[in-house]
């Protein structure tokens, strides 16, 4: 399998991640696409190409013009303000405060287009996330073109990025904007299949009232693990998307066993739905090992469920999400890959 | 004028505020009450006397019960999760996430019951802001019995705090929890006057529907300053709090003259109330020197401004909130009750 990277990525190299009310070394670093570049090699996979630039139009048909916007000034408009930190979040609107107008000052915008405090935006983050979702826009250009699968090494990851929020590591929803790009190349259908260990709210926000773009998720139950607020299995969609969004929503401690069942079952759901194209958002943080899950997989059972996808017999696209186990990511995640290709 | 107070106001040091991107001391420090208290004794404004337990009944008359239990429980629970940080808030429901559950996690938990991060629950927090009550409901006792003003040294500050939420400092509502006390002891018509340079968004929430307590707020205006979401001047009340809810939103930098030309016309407002008690929202970071305020008030404009509240000439009850020149905190919180008490 070909995989594409862009070394644009790592220019987001941020220093402070709010967890457990101390700011830390952000556990989504520039390493995580080292270490699976490294093993891409090791196991000779396939080449690793570059991407190509596709400009802001296919970002901007998912996220807000004015979320756009924001994140290429953000660093800007906080350095300006005269703070010397990262930029953080610290206050936000709630359920009864408002949210139909922009506040003027940063500490106001950043509040107003985020989801969470723990993701800091930095001197690199803009470009980082243009280049993730480059890479993400070639890969869907090889798999449209060949008709193979591929590889998209994003980072930033995508999956918690919404309409216009960020957070949870995320800016740019990666495999949203590549699921609005194939429909509008020609797919009829494209169904994400998100194994992250987290809900992809931000997928499933994007695509919640549409038939075209069916969205299946494995996660944590929201009620014991981030992203908190959504996620849970009664969210199925509304208006043309009832029925088109599926949560499998599993305990804290879920085994690979229980896990798997709970894929084939998502997989089934896949093949009655007849996607032309299949994006699995790939984050391996269901990794017995992870810093931040709690999942029990072990790295031969990511080799499994890779031959599994390859059974569903589609046209994949991989895009790389989660996983913070640094010294295991390249293991687990080519595992995947592997698989599908031997599968 | 007496002044009423309580040391375990002082059991709240948090050690962290997130400002800037990074983890500062907090503004809101156990000094600012030792400067108040000093001045006022330097100067023999009157006795300081301690607080009486008034318990939990009258803060659930505004508060949901289950967020005073979240308040009570939180460090506890953060602890338990092993954090060895103070307990800040990284997540929250947002315009696109979910709000009719709360999650079982602390970090859920915290992301729910906030609406700002920059203000850490820790060991003593509980205590304190259950004093901070207790002071606010004993100088209401001392207004209601005797008719006369008296000054609630509260700490910490109670307008940002809203039914089921937390943030900007506060807890629990001192303001709004001693307006529903005096309601329920009879008073007809409550009227409290917010004079913090921030927006007391609790209190306007918690009376945003009712028409037995007027809330006036002379502010900077949220669009530049936080808490952002709420303040502006067309946020008038709903049902039949329709017009009892006067926001006198002011832009950054205001110096003395004008922002007493509007106090003014606030005050006109509450005669035309004709309120039985006015609560004082007494926040100082109107000052000029103030680290989180931009407007212009020097503190002779303290000493003049409470001259004017004295001409209300009703039953009035001040409760501390905001302001963080600490060395001056004393002298222009003391002047306007000096100001009132020859007013
Ligand atoms: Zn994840
Ligand atoms: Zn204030």
């Amino acid at each position: 399998m070909l995989t594409f990277h862009d070394h644009r990525t790592q220019n987001r190299r941020s220093t402070s991640e709010l967890a457990g009310g101390e700011l830390i070394a952000p556990l989504e670093c520039p390493e995580r696409v080292d270490m699976i570049a490294d093993r891409i090699r090791e196991v000779g996979l396939g080449d690793i190409r570059g991407a190509t630039m596709h400009g802001l139009e296919p970002i901007a048909a998912v996220h807000d013009p004015a979320y756009i916007d924001f994140i290429e000034n953000a660093w800007a408009d906080w350095r300006a303000a005269g703070y010397t930190g990262e930029a953080i979040a610290t206050v936000w609107p709630t359920r009864r405060t408002r949210s139909d107008f922009v506040p003027q000052n940063i500490d106001g915008k950043l509040g107003y287009y985020a989801l969470a405090a723990e993701t800091a935006i930095e001197a690199g983050t803009w470009e980082a996330a243009r280049a993730s979702v480059d890479i993400a826009l070639t890969a869907l250009d090889h798999v449209q073109t060949t008709g193979e699968a591929a590889f998209g090494l994003c980072r930033p990851p995508g999956h918690h990025a919404a309409f216009d929020q960020y957070g949870g590591y995320c800016f740019f929803n990666n495999a949203a904007i590549a699921a609005q790009a194939a429909r509008e190349a020609g797919a009829s259908r494209v169904a994400i299949l998100d194994v992250d260990y987290h809900h992809g709210n931000g997928t499933q926000q994007i695509f919640y009232d549409r038939d075209d773009v069916l969205f299946v998720s494995l996660h944590c139950d929201p009620v014991h693990e981030f992203p908190h607020y959504l996620g849970r299995p009664d969210e199925r969609g509304a208006g043309a998307g009832e029925g088109y969004n599926r949560n499998h929503a599993l305990p804290p401690g879920t085994d690979y066993t229980t896990w798997v069942a709970e894929l084939e079952a998502a997989m089934s759901g896949i093949d009655d739905y007849d996607p032309d194209l299949v994006i699995v958002s790939l984050g391996v943080d269901t990794f017995e090992g992870d810093p931040i899950g709690s999942f029990k997989l072990v790295s031969d059972d990511f080799t499994d469920y890779g031959r599994r996808l390859a059974g569903m017999k589609r046209p994949t696209l991989f895009l790389m999400e989660g996983g913070y186990a640094v010294a295991e990511i390249g293991i687990n995640a080519v595992n995947v890959l592997a698989g599908f290709d031997r599968g």
